[in-house]
């Protein structure tokens, strides 16, 4: 396999963004990629995206992609893995440019989820979990999380609180970043004190409804560096799993399968252990699934995710920063883009190029997308380049 | 990049399949798929899906097959193009298996149309058109296609007669074809006779909906043979492109751009000339469809794809025979399976199991696969491993 380097990133505000359709978004992301990376042709392109059927009524999006780049006829395929396509769309671009089939690779992920109204959008969303045996009987997943940390609560006497603490961290991570779609600090009190949605799953445990795009631009590493270009980082792992698709098909609720051995496979392939991991994007769409995704990474032993984020251990400055971003939880999460987002912030963190949020002399960063209750996980590994 | 071979491939028959639900397609195809090959385990799987949010509620479908195969964690990733989603996802199973990351991956197809009403599977199929200016407004793909066939007839002088012979040759393969959807004869009166969808195009110049899956089971060509198994089939060129999602925004509507450039690439891959190709799947979603596509491959000149087919040139028996399988028209289109069918008919063919619709003598076949009116074009070339 050839390795392969991030050489451009591009990401939008991220929001209810009423004045942009859904190819504004991708388009304003790509351009910011293309832009950023300096190049002057694309070999191929993917775009990950979950729903846009649903959402906006567009399908074959990645046509759409390429047409409004103004880069036909570059090959371009869209990617779905539901909240988890962002990332599976960067690891399909990956392996082609580790085949050695293209060079510059487009990678893009979108959703556009604010012109449908809330009903549509719960329907939409619930399409990611089982069809058949969840959404047809009602299961949203408000509800299906909330099942998840009421088991995690009892088996391992994790805390309201500290279910609360994970949206505090993130909303403080947030409000440091200029494009996330709540920059408000919020506290245990307010979490504890906003509307119940699934007990125990308050609103303010939930990540919202999104409009947003992000882009990357993937090229192999021995071509990654260029005067004027900013450093390249290497992608040095890229692991993916499956779990069921429905979540009473667990033996264990508490568990995330499909992310350990994503991880697994990605600490592999990059020669890594947890403990080598400076900062790490997990995905955050309740507050519970950052809880059991950082023990599921090995950056915590199983069960003691909640008190690591009540005693800061993954807060900015701790000793495993995680969504140094604000998260799905702040930065907001339209469900295509997330994947990609994460990777985003990666890279920008390991330029130094984060801010008031720059995790100091970051080397080694993580991402973890998922989708539905965790029935995919893709993880990736990425390295600055010295 | 690794060379890749098809050593396993599987099919569901085609048609209204109201007592089998998408899932159940999923696993027949895929079994059948991974018995074919006789593998005992599986690295990776792709499916192809243009719309099964829209058509059954359910995304995530790359979970659905990976559960439903009994074989999580595997990992599992949908891909979609519109009706070129199958294509797609053979040629992200290739660069997976190119790139080394994988060895034995799982390919399926599938889409489950018809447990929706008309309406809705219009509006399902018309998100593979540009929303915003074409479907908005009320454009749908008999339509769009349409105007194909009208600009094709005034300038070339291809006749309703030719278009007919499209879908006359088309059932007559098909009635050699046990899973064909429509096994019954028709003659050009018929086509004529039958009931004006948008004229020229009457109802048999148009594909039905259709139910069904395909897979097929990839490795790398050097672990292909083994004892016991059919003989491989090796995966010689892949090409893939884009054209304006809109069909407004081309030139010339008579052209199908993406498809020459697609095929242009997979002949440099391969090696190979038109006149290389002994036999071709190619995606007749309406008879005009095929006409433009055999120009556009360098089967015929441009302008000749009538009268080619009119005189017999791609019959059974013809110099390049063109869907031996029946093709959508008469195989059936389950949009996201047909790209994996195509290839599944080459591969029977290179392997001499075709039965009365065999080419004799197949060595290199060939499959052209397209989303939208041809904003997406994905070509393969196959030969048979002597």
């Amino acid at each position: 396999m050839r390795e392969v380097a991030i050489i451009g990133v591009g990401l939008t505000p991220f929001g209810e963004l009423w004045e942009k359709s859904m190819r504004d978004l991708l388009v304003e992301a790509g351009l910011a990629a293309i832009q950023d990376a300096g190049v002057d042709h694309i070999d191929s392109m993917y775009v990950g995206c979950m729903s846009s059927g649903l959402f906006v009524g567009q399908e074959h999006l990645g046509a759409v992609m390429a047409d409004y780049l103004g880069r036909c006829p570059v090959p371009a395929t869209r990617v779905e893995s539901a909240c988890a396509s962002g990332g599976a769309a960067v690891r399909a671009g990956f392996f082609e440019v580790a085949s050695g089939n293209a060079d510059i690779v487009l990678v893009g992920g979108v959703e556009k989820m604010t012109d449908v109204g809330g009903d549509e959008a719960t329907y939409a969303l619930a399409t990611a979990a089982d069809q058949e045996w969840e959404a047809f009987n009602g299961a949203t997943f408000p509800g299906l999380y909330a099942m998840m940390a009421v088991a995690h609560m009892h088996r391992y006497g994790t805390t309201r609180e500290q279910l609360a603490a994970v949206a505090v961290k993130n909303h403080a991570n947030g409000s440091l970043n200029p494009r996330a779609q709540f920059r408000g600090r919020i506290t245990v009190e307010d979490v504890l004190g906003s509307v119940m949605v699934a007990d125990p799953l308050h609103i303010l445990d939930c990540s919202p409804i999104t409009d947003g795009a992000a882009a990357l631009v993937l090229c192999p590493a021995e071509m990654a560096r260029r005067p004027g270009r900013k450093p390249p980082v290497r992608i040095i792992g890229s692991g993916q799993a499956s779990d069921s698709i429905a979540l009473h098909s667990r033996p264990d609720l508490t568990e995330l399968k499909a992310v350990t051995t994503a991880a697994g496979k990605a600490y592999k392939m990059a020669g890594k252990k947890p403990s080598d991991i400076q900062l790490c994007e997990v995905h955050d769409c309740f507050t519970i699934a950052e809880i059991m995704v950082t023990e599921a990474l090995g950056f915590v032993e199983k069960g003691k995710g909640g008190p690591a984020v009540q005693s800061g251990e993954t807060a900015l400055g701790g000793r495993i920063p995680v969504n140094t971003s604000g998260g799905l939880k702040s930065k907001g999460h339209p469900v295509g883009a997330t994947g990609v987002a994460q990777i985003v912030e990666i890279v920008e963190q390991l330029r130094g190029e984060a801010g008031q949020r720059q995790v100091r002399g970051a080397r080694v960063g993580m991402t973890e997308n998922m989708g539905g209750t965790g029935a995919s996980a893709v993880v990736h590994i990425m390295e600055a380049v010295s």
